[in-house]
C-alpha cells in the first residue's frame, strides 16, 4: 500500500480526488463524466440506502419504479422545469445500430430514428405526474407517498467523483396530497428526515433552511434544504425537499374529487438525496492519512491484524481471536480478520487507515503472553492496550464514542465557521481568509444575490429555519432587511 | 373492487395482462415498451432482491456500480457480443436540447452532437471489462467477484409487462478468475444459487441445464440456465449464468501475472436474473381469482378484516386483534389490519384475493362471542375456524404449509408435463395438444434445431444437467443421438 496522499492544507481538491481513488471508493470510467463506484465505496452507499429506506418506510412511503426515459414533450409541459433541465440532458434519438458498409464496425442505423426523442431522466417529476393522472381520482387515493431509487443523468461539463457526475445514483420521493398544508408538511418532514440521517448516521451537522427564489428547484414554489460545511470552508448542499404547489398537477392534469365531490388539482412535493452524500461524508471527516468513517456507515467497523512470525504463532493468535470475532459479530459489529500472509502488518495498518476503518485491533507475541490487545482508533489516531476479556464491551462503547466524537468535531468546526458580518469589506475578508458560512443581511432581491455571486463566488446557501427576526441593512446595498441569511462558496 | 378477470382457460395471455394491472403490480407507461412498477409489485421485487443479494454475498460477491452508458466502440470489441446486442439498443447521440426558434417547444440542439454515440447498456460486459483491466494485475487480485443491480435497455418490438420490456431491472454478476476451472465452477455455482432461490423462495421448480450453441449468450462459451414451466404449458427461462472463457479478457486486454510471474488472460463469467422473475412468479401460482403469492415473497402475509356494525363493535374487535398483531409481528410475520370504514368486508375479501395475500383472518360478532377466528387460505381457497389463542402458532405453520403446497402443486404440474417422444408426429402432437416440455433425441446440429423451430415454434430449452446417456435417434432427422434434450414453446 504505497500511500502517497496530498495534504489537505497543500491542495484540498487534489487531496479529495486522490483519496476517493486510493481508498477504493470510486474512479472515472471510459465514459465522460460517468464514474465507477467500486465495491468498498458501494458498500458505504448501500449502508446509507438501507438507513434512508428504513426512514422513508417508517414515514409511510413505498418504493416504486418509473421509466428511465422521458418523452421530450413531457419535459416541456412545465415551463420552469424544462428551462432548468433541457440544457444538460442525454438525448436518445435512435434505437438500432447496424454494421458499417465499409466494415469499420457499427454505426447508427438512420432508418431507426425515433419519432419523438427520449430524454434520459435528469429527475422524474414529469414521467411520474403523467402516471399519477391514472392513479389519482379521489381523496381516497391521497396522500400518495412514493419513493424511487434510481440513476439519473445530467450532462455536467465539469465533473468530480461523487460531487458532480453526469450519471449519479439517488432516491427521489414524489408525493401527492389533497391540501396545500399537507404538502408543505410533507416537504418539511422530509427535510427533517434528511437532517436526522446526516447528523445521526453520517455524523455531518447540517443547517436546515429555505432556498432563495433563484436557487430553487426548477418548478418548485419552495425548496427546503440541508447545508453542510466541508473542511475547506466550502458549503455542500446535502439534500433538498421541494414544495411543488399545483404546478405539476396542472401541467399533467391531475385532479381529484374531494369529500364534497368537487374536483381540484393535487398538491405535490418531491425530495432527493444522491451519491453526492458520499462526497459530504468523505470531506467532513477524513484527514491527511486517508478516509475516516463514522462507525454507523463503515462496511468494516473493526479490523483485527495478527502480528506473528511463523505458522505456529499465527495459529495461536487465530485461536485466540476466534471467540472474540464471534462475540463481536453477535453484537452486530462487522469484523474483518486479516490473516493474509502476503502482506506485512505495517502494510495492513496503512491500508485500513487509508480506508477509514474505525477501530483496529492488533495482537502479537507479547499480547498473547499478557492476555492483552492493542486497540487503535482511526479518528484520534490514539492507541491503548486492554485486557482481552474486556474487548467486546470496550469496542461497543468505543464505536459509539467515535460516532459521537466525529459529529462533535465537525460541529465544532462548523460552529467556529459561521461568521456574522455587517459590511461588505468584512464579508469579502471572511470569505477570502476564513471561509465557512457568512451570516449577513440581504435585501431580498435576486439582483443583489447575483451581484454578490459575481463579485465573490458566494451564494446564499439558505435562509435558516431557525434564524431570528432582526432589523438590519443589506450587506451590499444597505437596503432594509429583517433577518440574516447564510452565504458561502459552495460545491 | 370490481374484479373482472378473464379466465385462464379462455385466454391465458389476456388473463396475465389483466392480472398484472388489476393486482397493482405494474402498468404500461407513456414511453413505448417501458413499464411502471407499482408499489405493490415493487414490494415483491424488493423481497426478491433482498434474498438474492443475501445469497450473492454469502457466496463472496460484492456489489458495485458501473456506467449506464457504453461507448459505441466498446460494444464492437467482442464480435459475437456486438452481433447479439447492436440490433436492439437505445442510442444517445446528443447532450442538449434548446428552445425551438418557432417557439413550439424544445428541440435537439444540433451543436450538441456527441463525437462518439453512447449506447444505453443492454448488459455491461464491455464497460465492466474495460474497468477490470485497471483492477487486475496479479493473481492476488483474483478472483474478482462483483455484482451490480441496475436497469438495462433492449429495444424489443413486442413487449409484455415483466416478461419482455424495453427497460427492465436486473442484477448482473461479473467475475474474473485465474483459471478456466474456477470460472466454470463459478458459473455453475450461480446457476445453483438461482435454482435454490426459484424453488425455495418463489416456489417455482426449475430444470437446470445447458443452452445449445444457438441459444447461448452473445460472447459466451457456455450458458447455464434454469427453465420453469408456466400453467399454459410454455417454458420460461428464469435465469442464466455464462462461462465467457477468455473472450472479454482478450477483447479488453485484461491480463494477470500468475504465481510464477507469467502473464495470462483472465477467465470470466457473467450471470443475471431480472424483473422477468416477476412474470414467472405470477404465472406459476395465480388462478382465475387473481394473484397467488408464496408467503416468503408476499409483502403482506396475513390480512385481518373486521366484520362489524358500528363503532362499538369495531372498537371491541380492534382491541381483540391488537395483541394478535403484535405477537405475529414479533415472529417476523407481516400483518395488515384493514379497518377502513370506507369499504365493506366483501370488497376487502375480493381485493386481498386479487392481490394474493396468503392468509386472511376475519372476525365478527359471533367470533367475538366464541373467542374464534376465521382463517382463509388463498392457495386452496379453504376456510377454517380456530380458537383465538391458537392463532400465532397456527399461522406460523400455515405459512410454511402454503409455501410448500405451492411448490408441490407447481412441481406436480411440471412432472405431468414432461413428455418423452420418439418420433416427430408425437412431438408435434404433444406440443399442440398438451404443451409442456418434450423430451426428445436431437442430432446436435443447429440446422435441425432451426428447422424444428420453424415448423413447431418449439426451441431447445436446455440440455438438462441430470439427463442420462441414452442411445437414440434424432426425432427429426433420425441421425444418432446420445442423450435427450428438452424442447418447448417458450416466453
Amino acid at each position: 500500500m504505497g500511500k502517497n496522499l496530498t495534504k489537505r492544507a497543500e491542495d484540498y481538491s487534489k487531496w479529495y480526488n486522490e483519496l476517493v481513488v486510493q481508498a477504493d471508493l470510486a474512479e472515472n470510467s471510459g465514459v465522460r463524466g460517468c464514474m465507477v463506484i467500486k465495491p468498498y465505496g458501494f458498500a458505504i452507499w448501500e449502508k446509507m440506502q438501507a438507513e434512508l429506506d428504513r426512514m422513508f418506510k417508517e414515514t409511510g412511503h413505498q418504493n416504486a419504479y418509473f421509466p428511465l426515459f422521458i418523452p421530450k414533450s413531457y419535459l416541456s409541459k412545465e415551463a420552469d422545469h424544462v428551462e432548468g433541465f433541457a440544457k444538460e440532458c442525454a438525448v436518445v434519438t435512435h434505437y438500432r445500430l447496424k454494421n458499417a458498409e465499409d466494415g469499420s464496425g457499427v454505426v447508427v442505423d438512420p432508418d431507426a430514428k425515433l419519432e419523438e426523442e427520449l430524454i434520459v431522466r435528469p429527475t422524474s417529476e414529469t414521467i411520474i405526474w403523467d402516471t399519477y393522472r391514472r392513479w389519482i381520482q379521489s381523496y381516497r387515493d391521497l396522500p400518495l407517498l412514493v419513493n424511487q431509487w434510481a440513476n439519473v443523468v445530467r450532462w455536467e461539463m465539469r465533473t468530480r467523483l461523487f460531487l458532480r457526475t453526469a450519471e449519479f445514483l439517488w432516491q427521489e420521493g414524489h408525493t401527492a396530497h389533497a391540501t396545500e398544508k399537507e404538502a408543505i408538511a410533507e416537504a418539511e418532514q422530509m427535510m427533517h428526515v434528511y437532517a436526522e440521517f446526516a447528523e445521526n448516521f453520517m455524523g455531518v451537522p447540517v443547517i436546515k433552511g429555505l432556498k432563495t427564489e433563484s436557487e430553487r428547484f426548477a418548478g418548485a414554489l419552495e425548496t427546503y434544504c440541508i447545508e453542510a460545511l466541508m473542511q475547506d470552508g466550502k458549503a455542500l448542499q446535502a439534500g433538498t425537499s421541494h414544495f411543488l404547489g399545483q404546478n405539476f398537477a396542472k401541467a399533467f392534469d391531475v385532479k381529484f374529487a374531494n369529500k364534497e365531490g368537487k374536483q381540484d388539482f393535487v398538491w405535490a412535493t418531491s425530495w432527493g438525496v444522491s451519491t453526492r452524500l458520499m462526497g459530504a461524508l468523505i470531506m467532513t471527516h477524513s484527514d491527511d492519512q486517508g478516509l475516516v468513517l463514522p462507525p454507523k456507515l463503515a462496511p468494516i467497523q473493526v479490523v483485527i491484524v495478527p502480528i506473528y512470525k511463523g505458522e505456529e504463532q499465527l495459529e495461536a493468535i487465530s485461536q485466540k481471536v476466534e471467540p472474540i470475532i464471534k462475540d463481536l459479530r453477535a453484537k452486530g459489529i462487522s469484523v474483518k480478520y486479516d490473516n493474509r500472509d502476503t502482506h506485512k502488518p505495517g502494510f495492513k495498518f496503512n491500508e485500513y487507515e487509508l480506508k477509514g476503518v474505525p477501530i483496529r485491533i492488533a495482537l502479537g507475541k507479547r499480547d498473547m503472553e499478557n492476555n492483552t490487545l492493542e486497540i487503535a482508533r482511526r479518528d484520534t489516531q490514539t492507541k491503548e492496550t486492554i485486557k482481552a476479556e474486556e474487548v467486546v464491551e470496550h469496542i461497543e462503547k468505543l464505536l459509539e464514542e467515535i460516532q459521537e466524537n466525529l459529529y462533535k468535531k465537525a460541529w465544532d468546526y462548523r460552529a467556529s465557521h459561521i461568521t456574522s458580518v455587517d459590511n461588505f469589506e468584512d464579508f469579502k475578508k471572511v470569505l477570502d481568509e476564513k471561509g465557512g458560512f457568512v451570516s449577513a443581511h440581504w435585501d431580498g432581491t435576486a439582483e443583489t444575490e447575483d451581484r454578490i455571486k459575481d463579485l465573490t463566488k458566494a451564494t446564499i446557501r439558505c435562509i435558516p429555519l431557525d434564524s431570528v427576526a432582526e432589523e438590519g441593512q443589506c450587506v451590499f446595498t444597505g437596503a432594509p432587511s429583517s433577518r440574516r441569511v447564510l452565504f458561502a462558496k459552495a460545491y
